[in-house]
């Protein structure tokens, strides 16, 4: 087995004083790239297989061996073979009594069998100790040492002795153990590779079905319209015009989505009178992608401000002015300058950019190493205060930027109110609440039930403030 | 008590093998939400109350008893009540002879009260063992699970023994533990989560300060000047045109201050001949919130450059354009291209974009997941090589923004300069004493005082040379 | 020695109840500040001196003794000296028996002498046990507490017991300890804290190397052709027409050879049947600095997109706007609007935002932080799925920005095609070699390989799939 980065040189002068023998059953990829990890970190490594003596690739320090004689040098014993295999260990129970078996096994599907692979395999070894672990690692990682991916090993077993044992193993490797708990866990840990953004499912799809619906909007209004009405082809829009005005509608959807449920969870407390019941299964949901929500609101905030700034580089757009241009010219006569114009427009382009400013602020500190270096308070500050304070400047923009067009009937192209509108009724909403909820009677209350304070059961009110 | 979140559910299949019982005086929302988390990760726990009979909310795995029974079973007890309660502390002298009583409160203000809550407890009951811990957690974020902020938790004792246990016990639950010293730290600890982003105060409001003079200086210049002068009303330039001045000044003022602190910490050492000689005050709060100055200064900068980008899409600006093409028109004549204006205009363009640029890398190397990435080596060349760099591109960029300006009495207004001379007096004192400090004779006597060299006291200058 | 920082206030109200004794050996600078670091931390320090009575500035806690009487004192001796001076060591050698050494030294160069510091200190000292530790973090971090650069503590030695003990101080004093193996690792270690950002070393010369390449390409057929054929001095293009040629171009190119890299090596894997055979070298280099080479490629692109953005307000772009709308004036007419040109601007401006984008999204995943906080089916998802739709999407921009201008004789300027098409041909090469590599004959097959599957050898085939 050749080495395949320069962190593969082995960092161990001499072998006589090594932490331990690991026995690793299972000759494939992961099995050789840990064997060989654990190798470079002092470990001696002996590897078990039902020929052993077919091996060739073996490096210094490692022996190759028959499963029952592997298993019985080593007191732990690294099973990286695949769960169809799992039953030749029941030849082996008796070298295997009192061991410490490490299950690695992922599998193709999340929940492709009843039971977890490590808990199939405490069934068929019962009088081994089973710890699930490294299975979230990649064999590629190991070998090519750039563990750009995360570091973390999710450790679980029903044997506290025995975690700690592999969690030692782990950290001497490297990388860094999580405790998950009881083998119970393991169904969890053996998903968790298999995930693909699973909190971002949600906010995606909701993203993607109000980007889908804003976008017919407009394309009904500007381009099927202006074809059918005035027969001018102006579907060039949807390159740029059309989508510059989708992300900005469905962006500020989404940031007001956000804090809606904020509001809800408040109103719902208030309602029940305590914060002790859970909420609803969709709140529950709701409220734990806010963060997401946020993030995908901030990427079409960000797409809207670069397709604002390329409009004066559009051909369409310097055409359009040059006419105009030209137009005075030929009417003889300039367009006299507004004020109130400058005034408007001026205004909500400041809006704009320092809504998206707190936008853009509010994205780097969910990043973890900076919400990791902040405490409860500063964060409650910066995501409560600050994102209210983007939600009032975003939509202070859009309701700059519509001005006074949607009491203009022929911005109602077909009965359809100009799409902006679509934008500001979930912000209008949200912020309308929240104010209500900030008023001191009200506020009051829900701060009340916060820590803990209850409407109906005096018993528990009680306990609360007096021991 | 209802759980509140997917990671809720408990992870331990049975309690037969439990890591150890815990009890928790107080049943209050913190006292629940910690319980309810430590038997999560396969705990027992024991609650403490004046009323043990009243609880129904108590899920499987949990007792609750008077507070002497649960004292007496547990070994550590973790005191959830309010710092008020504590006396009744004393009728349980004997059951907590010899525990480990954590502390987990908090106050409402910095410095409430004279001696810190743990230090008050540990008069209270000088047998038991105290440590403070769990304060910087908030309750609902151990509910929901989501600890998107800090999974620091601050543990400070006098006895080692005890921090370890408890330390322990935090990691046990998913956190990290920082040990934070003795108990006489606990009053730091304790101020620690009311704190507001405390470095960000000085920087705050320097900025806040600059930005409010030159903001009125710019209006004065530009629009109350144009409104008594000329009678024209510009006011709508308060809101892009005076903030698109006030950015880059105070941002250059900002990212200059940020280099100044090290010009005079060096002059200081030069004059002093030693390093180990306190800086005065001012100084080292200066030095210390270098990064957060940097940080202002390039949202400043920022700002400018998005304001920039959306000058042209300004009615103002489009309406300029026209109207002086339309001039051109009706005088019959075009406008000579003039080369030096586009070398001058597209010179100092480019220097704000590249000086842009690098004070962007700046601020991403300030990230805290870059930084712990880099070297110490690494680390100084970015922010000392690369910031001495930004400063050079964006003090050139100021330049040739004025050009010849400052020599034209016509830009004099009120015998006010223009406002970009403004930002351009604190960045041309950096660079040239640092140009000066540069020089090899200065340089290396500064790099001999920063290895710990010192002019005066003979003693130690041998003892650092000859061991 | 007077304090320097906030978090300079010793945390420890008594010294009784002290976690141990250490000695340090040199009073220099280093030695100093670790010593009161530790002091801090709640140790006591000895420090060991060759003149112990000269020493007026030991604080509270601290003893200064001769090297002899020190060493008798402590267990564990931290030698902050340099190495010129470690030949005194061997006068000690009776009382540095059994006693744990460690070497905190750093060199000036990289690789200065055959062997590593500690390494030498071991062959001086045989029968004490040499720990190689603390020689990353700098003096000045330890004084000042402002520990921004990295906090990692890499530690390394031949004994496991004496590495743990150091690794537990280097805990104690809020730092991290990272176990870097047996002492033959110290001599990477020890270059550790000279490296100048090694892994960006090549992408930054490969770079630096194509711009100058495009740059001069641009320069010659721009401004010299201008200059040459038509007498017209456009040599202001310099400044930004020219660099936002050659940033695109090369940023392109970069993010064509990132996956460049990856295609070369599945094709290499499919010929040679094995995943097991090393890469050539160069290989291997190319593919461990694709996450630099991307990032340099991303701040192209950024550069890029606001050298595009500042176009209309360039003075050379107004006053040709302004030039030919006078002469549509002049002539008479009006410049008919182009449907097909505004769908081709309008896309290629599309496409361009949507690839930047993705390139940003590609760059904010590559933050430590971030692409600690997800799994290795979400990363290799990110960087290859999302990385190849942006390489799609930046390499359509381009070809919708030359559109047939390539076919077009007169933009070959002295027989040399235009600019753009330079950046075409590798990532036109990268997208066909992938197309083939997807089809799914090829697919299955490299996915076997990568799994471990070996073409020629059967024992090995046989071990991976039976166990």
């Amino acid at each position: 087995m050749e080495t395949n980065g320069p962190n593969m040189i082995p960092l161990c002068s001499d072998f006589t004083e090594q932490k331990e023998s690991i026995c690793i059953f299972g000759t494939g990829d992961f099995g050789r790239s840990l064997g060989f990890k654990l190798l470079q970190s002092g470990f001696s490594v002996i590897f078990g297989s039902r020929n052993p003596g077919l091996y060739s690739w073996v490096p210094r320090g490692v022996q190759v061996l028959s499963h029952a004689e592997a298993a019985e040098k080593c007191p732990l014993i690294i099973l990286a073979v695949q769960r169809d295999h799992y039953r030749f260990l029941n030849e082996l129970a008796e070298e295997l009594d009192g061991k410490i078996l490490v299950d690695v096994s992922n599998n193709l599907k999340i929940n492709q069998f009843p039971e977890s692979n490590a808990e199939y395999l405490a069934q068929i070894v019962p009088r081994a100790t089973v710890v699930k672990a490294f299975n979230t690692v990649s064999a590629w990682a190991l070998q090519s040492g750039t563990l750009d991916a995360s570091r973390q090993v999710s450790v679980c077993s029903d044997d506290n002795k025995a975690k700690q044992k592999v969690m030692d193993i782990v950290r001497a490797i490297g990388l860094t153990p999580q405790d998950k708990g009881s083998l119970m866990a393991a169904k969890v840990v053996e998903n968790d590779p298999l995930q693909l953004f699973p909190m971002w499912r949600i906010p995606m799809y909701v993203c993607a079905g109000l980007t889908l619906l804003v976008f017919l909007y407009c394309v009904i209004q500007d381009v099927v319209y202006s074809s059918v009405v005035t027969g001018k082809d102006v579907s060039f829009r949807i390159m740029i015009s059309i989508p510059n005005k989708v992300f900005p509608i469905v962006s500020l959807m989404l940031l007001a989505l956000v804090y809606l449920s904020g509001v809800c969870a408040a109103i719902l407390q208030l309602y029940r009178g305590t914060k002790y019941s859970r909420f609803p299964n969709w709140l529950d949901r709701w409220m734990l992608c806010r963060k997401q929500l946020g993030l995908v609101a901030l990427s079409y905030a960000f797409l809207h401000a670069i397709y604002t700034l390329v409009i004066p580089i559009r051909y369409y757009v310097r055409h359009r002015i040059s006419t105009s241009t030209i137009a005075q010219i030929n009417k003889n006569e300039t367009n006299p300058f507004q004020n109130i114009l400058a005034w408007r427009t001026d205004s909500y382009i400041a809006l704009g950019i320092l809504g998206f400013f707190f936008y853009v602020l509010l994205g780097i500190t969910s990043l973890p190493s900076v919400s990791n270096a902040v405490n409860w308070r500063e964060f409650r500050f910066v995501q409560s205060k600050l994102g209210y304070l983007t939600l009032l400047l975003c939509t202070g923009h859009a309701f700059l930027y519509g001005w006074s067009r949607f009491l203009n009937v022929a911005s109602f192209r077909w009965y359809m109110p100009p799409a902006y509108t679509l934008s500001l009724i979930i912000p209008c909403v949200v912020l309308i609440l929240k104010f209500i909820l900030v008023f001191p009677c009200i506020d009051k209350r829900i701060t009340k039930i916060r820590q803990g304070w209850e409407r109906s059961s005096k018993t528990k009110t009680q306990s609360n403030t007096k021991v």
